[in-house]
């Protein structure tokens, strides 16, 4: 089946609906060692939305049931981009149809769903991953050889930040996203599910978690109504962790942090150097090594270039700049390029339970007051 | 013609041939405004090279001769990705073959080439564009907009700067960029011609320059022979400016500029704030206001987001970044659309023309050690 | 008493203590406003020591008895900048002297020994200040009007972190930093201290806290022996804490931060803003407005100048930046300045055993693993 | 005379004036190494002025009259601080009295002022100081030896600027500063002297200039008529330069540069790395150096420290900051210990000529639109 050209098939047309449409269009000429993708069949809820999207986007096929694109026998691969509460119930479904499946994160609502889909996904022989997006830049590939490497010695601590303001004001409505049954947690599952991948990605398991959670702003408009509607989940999350390693950690995430707009931030000290990174920023890392002579040392800024991981794909200059929409067509072709090989694709729906697992143990600690341990049986 | 999806022919399967190619693969999912285009014919001076962009990016046809690439009738727009001293001729031959043509910057060697393709271009009725990737940033577009609306008063001084370090080893291999015949100025046309458009766009005409010009590596390395062979045109230009609106300018460019990768910065002073740049950081515009408060005054780091043209084609959310490839999107969208719709390209011919005649003006005036006025009359 | 000139006793010589002889040195010239002291007197453990700051500082006498530095009558004023232990008995000698104390931080080792020393101060009618030295930073105190005056509207999270890396080097020997006894907790005394003082200054009295300390290097070498010696406090320090108005705060606390030199920066988010702030870039504020407009927003970058606080008497003109040691002239003033009006001064040993009290429940709190409330009843 | 204390006169009491005050009250206790001088003398053209600078800085004696105070026999050595068109017979007078002089920038109005001076205070055997600040700071100190030792191999390009917006605001009135007597040049002699230092002291003497130099804002209001008056001096001075070793250079000068604040900057290119520096960020250096590997390269930013010249008698803490007045400090520290010890203070009198003459030329070139070489005969 190698270099086959997949047939794909979108549910959700949302953000990321359009963002996977886009790479997988884009996919082929950037990174040509995969077949670009055809885009067969496209489903909403909303059928107006899935025909504009099928349109805008190129599909051959659209409606509004995603239980009839996933029975298209030209749909090989599915991208699943709905609200948070349908990714067990599609993932399930598309695995069982035979589909290879793309998931958006968070993986589930929480880690039973979780760890069902990743069994489900284990058993079936086929691709499966979380779009953890921001992960597959570059730098971050650096930075996790950096580590893995011990150029910045053993790992002694680990200060991590996900800021983003888009619930800051007042004034923005209820919406799916602040309800408990729809989006499972708030700032969590939508921010800091990215912010424990990373810290997961680059120093290993989470072992136990002791959590904070705030609700800033309690109740919000909600359009349907007009009236106040109480937000089930928390703006605010911050959390103490520690690695199965003994690295301690502080993860500190809100979607009420004014003036920050995709402020996914680390510092990942070593005993020999240190690497600092932000999101908005992000084709910048910051490396300081203990090694350097006084008086010359310094975090050094460290632009991305064609000698990082799939830069060159891109672009044969240094310095040019990957965005946002780029790190979508890594992801994508990780995707392709496991589904064409029968490789494991990464990050897998095994990395999106374990997420998932430090998720509930963080909101379990924070409704305790206690350190809680993340369980790491296999199930 | 409006919204029929065109037949592309590229001429050159380089750096910039490739980026081409992929922004065009790519402009119908960001843009549904202009219709995907099709990928028709590639040329390549090195017929395995066409062959293997043929597959790489999807190409219909291949070939080494250019010519038969315009003879194709399936091809309806020309992109032209060669060494700067083929565009003239190519340019022209696509025109006159009744094609809409996208050339790489610079448009020309010098002025008389320049303004032959102008005129040409002109009398065609055809779509025309320079390749000026980094003017269509949407924080650029705002730069332009700050400007011309008065928020930052009336413009008093501009300083440019154009670093970047691909030719700062003494190691770097002497290439048809050392070439007078087949790259014209050094410097100052790879680099600088951006610089020039930036300063036109913003600040209007430039009326008349003093400069000067220097080659720091007098000789490099001619891998064909494995002699030294010697630089023909600079590494390092800068001048001063004047603009026909009375507004004093520097600009600053380098080849060899160690540790810069894409340093295209600059600030523009008015008598009511200022705006400054750096393309290293090019999702980020920093602007001030005098009108701020005491003590609460200071540069705004504004974040791109989609406030700000073309953005939310990208990405619906503020801060997350786009890429250098995503500009070349952005032009491609330029482009494509003004062919669909008869409506001008820009920045078009006559924009790389005025570029053209302040770059030759710089190379004078540094020959001649005064200042050189930049002849304004049309042809 | 008002402007008589006060006559200074310091007691230890290392880096506080020419910290604070400097300023005092040079306060008089800077700050008019209150009469220059006459330095009276230094004492040191080691008499060499002494002997040599009383030269170089231009004390009149000196000796190794610091009690003998209380019984001179021409001190009307000590500083006291001995290793923490120390700083209650002295503190309390001083005050029962009939002494003006300025003393260094933290206050003392425990939460008794302050409430001691803060009952004793607040009793005398004499002027007790303790050596937070960032919080008066012009900056530093316009944060705190842009707070008061609700300019970001109401607070709604903090995250805060205080990043060095003076013991991050395993080779770094054990010294009385490393001795509970001697110096209290670890990162969290010397560098917490200022970070607690902070988010209390900015936001009022923490509440309850939950914490993490974790002490990466478990021996260093004892240079008195040449044998390895047992590290007795902490050397990360992380805690989770709510103050009593009910903000979640976040504090991260590390000595072994490679790379960071000067690391204390926070975070301040509102419901109409932000701040941030990093001490290693003390001449710069950046503060967002969600009044802004959409597309021209973003935190501003403000520069330090006449506008805020107390630059002026430095420096009458804007961005030309001030020092760690202006910080220490403008503390000094404080504390003259107290002292010749009777004012209270700020903060006091009452602030002082506040911050004792947070930092000895986040100690309790790390012990038991669970939140600790701080203990709020006045002695 | 080693280490005997040195008795100072001041004249003028202005922003430089009270600067130097403060340097000279503060340098003992930071130096140990100086003697601390006594503060006998000041001199202000208003006595009003000249008594409160008395009280409030220190003086013993004071007056309107300056030749009184070259009479008085207690005064040694002489610190300048009056407007530039002063400098010149000031110094002349000083030297004559056989007092050590520490004239503020420029050295005067003209090259034939300066090397009369220069020359006087070459026979005089006397200390003469021009007080270029910034130059001292311990990271330009640093910035020296790495240019010096080949650390970023031989130098190929400088690209400098000095922005300010202190007179940005046509709201600003006029004052000596616009005016070509008192102040000589306008931006250049104000700003553009330091940079032109800053320059010769990296890159050895200026061989030729070629500059452009506007006036924005015709006339300003002049505060002792109510009424408009010509401004006669520029607003910006752009000028290429070339030094005698062959490196071009650019420097851009603005004193209208909306939100800069003191925005000394450059970047230093050599074959084998680069340094950038910022003024307004004055406790960093970047260096970039081309031996770093591939992928792991970038500038590094460098904090000050005890690494660093004379840091560490300001503090033995890296990254805690020095300021602004931090340099007139080792400003005054290097006057002093060269009166003290008869050795040669840096810059000197010649440095300050040197200057002159480039200014000159820059003024001379602006004029003539013309190339301008820098007359180097020694007189």
């Amino acid at each position: 089946m190698a270099n086959r050209s997949l047939g794909i098939g979108l549910v959700g047309t949302g953000f990321m609906g359009r963002a996977h449409a886009i790479a997988l269009r884009t996919v082929g000429s950037v990174f040509p060692e995969v077949a670009a993708p055809r885009l067969v069949h496209v489903a909403d809820v909303c059928t107006e939305r899935a025909r504009n999207a099928a349109e805008a986007l190129g599909f051959e096929q659209h409606g509004a049931d995603w239980r009839a694109l996933l029975s298209n026998p030209g749909v090989d691969a599915v991208s699943i981009c709905t609200p948070n509460h349908l990714h067990h119930e599609m993932a399930h479904a598309a695995l069982s149809a035979g589909k290879h499946v793309w998931c958006e994160k968070p993986l589930a609502l929480d880690p039973d769903e979780a760890a069902s889909l990743a069994a489900t996904a284990r058993d079936s022989g086929l691709t499966h991953l979380v779009g953890f997006n921001y992960i597959v830049n570059p730098l971050l590939a650096t930075a996790r050889t950096i580590v893995q490497c011990g150029e910045i010695g053993e790992p002694v601590g680990f200060s991590g930040r996900y800021f983003e303001d888009y619930m800051a004001s007042p004034d923005v409505d209820w919406s799916w996203r602040c309800d408990r049954e729809l989006a499972g947690s708030g700032a969590l599952a939508d921010l800091g599910s990215h912010l424990v991948h990373l810290l997961e990605t680059l120093l290993g398991p989470v072992e136990s978690v002791m959590a904070q959670l705030t609700t800033v702003i309690a109740e919000r408009i909600d359009p349907a109504t007009g009236e106040p509607r109480a937000v089930e989940n928390e703006d605010i999350a911050t959390t103490h962790a520690r690695t199965v390693s003994g690295v301690p950690a502080t993860l500190d995430i809100s979607r009420v942090a004014s003036g920050y707009k995709c402020g996914l931030s680390f510092d990942l000290f070593g005993t020999r150097g240190a690497i600092r990174f932000d999101q908005e920023r992000m084709n910048e890392l910051q490396v300081f090594n203990t090694g350097d002579r006084k008086g010359r040392d310094g975090f050094r800024r460290i632009l991305s270039g064609p000698a990082h991981p799939d830069y060159a794909a891109f672009n044969p200059a240094p310095g040019h700049g990957l965005g946002y929409n780029d790190l979508k067509v890594i992801e994508a072709r990780n995707f392709l390029r496991a589904a064409q090989t029968g490789e494991p694709a990464w990050p897998d729906f095994d990395a999106g339970l374990s997420v998932q697992r430090v998720m509930d143990a963080i909101e379990r600690s924070a409704a305790r007051g206690a350190w809680v341990q993340v369980p790491r049986t296999t199930d």
